[in-house]
């Protein structure tokens, strides 16, 4: 297998690997694979693979959307956000938005080094940002929603609630949806109510910035998973196999 | 009241407030208060204290610590540690640390700016770094203790267990140890092992960088203390009202 240009200065220059050392290797798709890297030539670099070293895992994690945020602090929900496990990441423009450009190539490549990094066998997809009436519009009915944003204290349902009821997140595909520092307007959550799997979440008495929010809510689904996991029925996977 | 320099700069300079705006005050003890700038010289700026708007909450936050890494990590464990409710934030020097000097001070800033942001009435105190042992005789015998390291998944206890166990840490105060990049050693974890209260958790099957295990640990403690409050029962502060 050939390596790309990228792939070789980060094997070569960063880890300072060299001729015969070996590598893993994942693809998404195929489980991950044990290399060896071969001779090679000034610009080029195969990996002569071996052996599969563990089979690929569903990747049924969570979907994160986020209204972006600072240059730093969107690459940072980005990656922590990969380490956590979340399938697909949607960068979603709110009113209150700051950020309106959004480099989709930059945080994919952000995301992929994050799964490199952490053991994942998969990288999440970074979708095009959408507005947030096409993404109401491209929400699976079916995918349960919860919104965390600052204003919603008195209205919403604890985190761990909302993922722990009947019917819960956790037993299902999940989503968040983490609005901007300055929160939804009240028309855009009047917009959000017309999605049936919405549920508005507290995540405590403080405001936490919108990064922060990200990671928290990420961080609570795989603290459940994992625990889920550990007593060997992962649920969320069993009972609704065809759920997008 | 007079205001500090640091103080002033950032009222005038960052957010242009000017003579007769109102600001929000608090000092860790009494609450927080409403004030207005007072009329104000060259250098010196007054506040006069109108009101109280709040009364101070109980500071029984869990207590953080963490073995520093890089610097714009270690400011971002800190920044978010307060903003998820540790009321204790200490480095902890590992065999595997790779930050060997940690600017307390400038920690203890970070600290403060973001209390002032999300709207917390304390300030976490940051600890001057203590090595492991240092912090293992140190540690009080009744608070328990989750150590979260990369390498403890087949012996650990899913984060979730561990908090809402019998006698378990969200009932109690709580503190959470997060080791290097590079794990503890096993010399450093039988040194944990001789606090009774030590329970080795797992954040799932894959490898999190320092700052999200950091951040991650303390979303999920939050997310369990906010159902507590929801539910008008706060047990970790009723049931154990002498403990550290």
């Amino acid at each position: 297998m050939e390596l790309e240009p990228g792939q070789v200065h980060y094997l070569l220059r960063v880890m300072r690997l060299s001729q015969g050392e070996r590598i893993r290797l994942f693809n998404g798709c195929d489980g991950e694979w044990q290399g060896r890297l071969a001779p090679h030539g000034r610009a080029k670099v195969a990996v002569e693979v071996e052996r599969r070293t563990r089979a690929q895992d569903a990747d049924d994690g969570p979907w994160l959307a986020f209204a972006p945020v600072k240059k730093s602090a969107t690459d940072f929900i980005v990656e922590k956000a990969t380490e956590l496990g979340a399938a697909r990441i949607l960068p979603v423009l709110t009113e209150r938005t700051i950020a309106q450009r959004v480099n989709v190539e930059r945080l994919q490549a952000t995301a992929t080094e994050a799964a490199e990094q952490c053991g994942r066998l998969s990288v999440p997809e970074v979708a095009a940002p959408l507005t947030l009436p096409s993404f109401v519009a491209m929400w699976p009915a079916q995918r349960p929603l919860c919104v965390a944003h600052p204003q919603a204290r008195d209205a919403a349902l604890p985190l761990l609630d909302a993922l722990t009821g009947p019917a819960s997140a956790s037993a299902l595909p999940a989503g968040f949806l983490v609005g901007p520092e300055g929160g939804l307007t009240s028309v855009e959550l009047d917009g959000l109510a017309a999605l049936r799997c919405v549920k508005v979440v507290s995540l405590g008495t403080r405001t936490l910035r919108a990064e922060t929010a990200a990671v928290a809510v990420l961080a609570v689904w795989q603290a459940l998973n994992e625990r889920s996991c550990a007593a060997a029925t992962p649920p969320h996977f069993k009972d609704n196999p065809g759920q997008a």
